[in-house]
């Protein structure tokens, strides 16, 4: 099962006017940035929400016993406001380690929250019994097509937004947003998937060969923390080439760092991790290269960036 | 002596590739920020730091000597930023109660710094002097021709990029934004002219007929306490008919919560203060009409923010 660049054009005008168009701004000359951070709920995780909960609607799959989702944190919120915005309720399963800020913005939004097990994995099998005993729609964080594809209107908006550029940066988690992005961008640049060293998922499964269960840990576990890339998201970065780089926690936390203090974004530290890459020089482009940089999360503790 | 579409225009081309073209984003129906709080430094004042620096140093008048400015904060990180960019020494005379995190970014800009006094008025009369002994160029706050007309280059933007819109909010301290976006905007909108009830510089000057001192304070007066409005813009918010509306403190906090939490925008309390009326309802568009909100500035204590 692949998606297909249809599918993403497809996923765009179902979610138009649901979802706002982030703006991208030349911090530089030949450095862009994608503001995806200034989405809804405060990360890119609405697109595949709204995508995975219209097309359902469409084929009766959404009934008004609603949604489940398990997440970390940026999934269950836009899960969460993709059903308030729909009108069905939501059940939303956590990992008590989530941190405070997305705990709290998850209660304003009128789901139904069940804190379980330590980790991502342990809060989706709880998704799943629910799921089977209710009969609500599964919303997955990353591994279902029509997430991936709603990720992928990021790619489709930089091809209109951006200009040229030869070199898009994208952080990577469960992979939704890396395998729509290259799904949707294809030949007309590069896309290089940056993952902490703390939690390797995707560069391990390309070590493998496939997917593989890896241990996460680190300043971004709690959006960057899939155990395991899904097969989605692996299927399109072989498709495609995505080129596959690790960034420490300190290149994490300086990038954060730096976007506040001279780019005057606060962002959470998975939505810093790409631009880590660059900023660490982990990645380095050639001389005259034109590199986007995916801002995709600001959902954090104000208190930890001072 | 005013200051002309064609000066803004001029400013433009002066400035370009010195200045960030910050982005805008439709954040609802109708409703649309300019995200001028991601320029360099923080907030739109290097645009007309820059204007005044270059056009300086096209006419002989900016030296090796370098610039004096009073500001207190946003100005002066500008000025000291322009002046590093272009090469030459900046003197920055601030009051005492300038906020710590306005004083530690000024830190980071090589600028010479000298506290003194409670408020911008003696910190303006301490650069005068510094300048009148040392021959530096002065680059004021608001009320110079070339800091206007680059100020306005926000207005240019505006009308490039937001596509038709009626009316656009503005926050006022001394005025070199509204003067500045009235002039570039003349009959395409409405611009609406927004102060905090604790700093009416510019509705007591309207009330009074000229500019007149006033009593400042509030929670915004660290940006936007101009004691007097500058005459250039007291001239153009009155040949533009400018309208002049004046919100709470309490409408400014929420207005800043509202900024961070539903749009991931961490802003200083002047940079929310546009917004405010909107939010408060100080500010009703009618059904349908198209607002666009200047957010101006971000350089902010982010504990304040939490």
């Amino acid at each position: 099962m692949t998606v297909s660049l249809d599918d993403i054009q497809a996923a765009a005008e179902r979610i138009q006017g649901r979802v706002r168009r982030t703006p991208v701004i030349e911090v530089a000359p030949g450095l862009t940035f994608k503001l995806e951070l200034l989405q809804h709920t405060g990360s890119f995780k609405p697109r595949g929400a709204f995508n995975r909960l219209l097309s359902a609607k469409d084929t009766g799959e959404l009934t008004g016993t609603g949604i489940v989702a398990a997440s970390g944190g940026n999934h269950g919120l836009a899960a969460a406001y993709a059903a308030r915005e729909l009108g069905v309720p939501a059940r939303i399963f956590v990992p008590e380690t989530v941190p405070a800020a997305k705990l709290a913005k998850l209660r304003t939004l009128e789901a139904d929250i069940v804190q379980v097990g330590n980790e991502y994995a342990e809060a989706y099998e709880a998704a799943l019994t629910a799921r089977d005993e209710s009969g609500a729609l599964l919303v997955h964080a990353f591994d279902q097509p029509e997430v991936v594809a709603g990720q992928g209107t990021v790619g489709l908006e930089l091809l209109e937004q951006a200009g040229m550029f030869d070199t898009v940066l994208v952080a990577v988690g469960g992979g939704g947003l890396i395998g729509g992005i290259a799904t949707a961008i294809g030949d007309n640049a590069q896309v290089v998937a940056v993952e902490p060293e703390a939690a390797p998922t995707l560069h391990r499964a390309l070590e493998a060969g496939q997917p593989t269960d890896t241990v996460v840990g680190g300043v971004a576990a709690d959006s960057l923390g899939a155990r395991r890339i899904g097969d989605l998201a692996f299927a399109a970065v072989q498709q495609f080439a995505v080129k596959s780089v690790l960034v420490t926690d300190d290149a994490i936390i300086a990038a954060r760092n730096d976007l506040w203090r001279n780019h005057h974004l606060a962002t959470e530290h998975g939505g810093a991790t790409a631009y880590a890459a660059l900023l660490s020089s982990t990645y380095r482009p050639a001389a005259g290269e034109r590199v986007v940089v995916v801002v995709c999360g600001a959902n954090t503790d104000l208190t930890t960036l001072t």
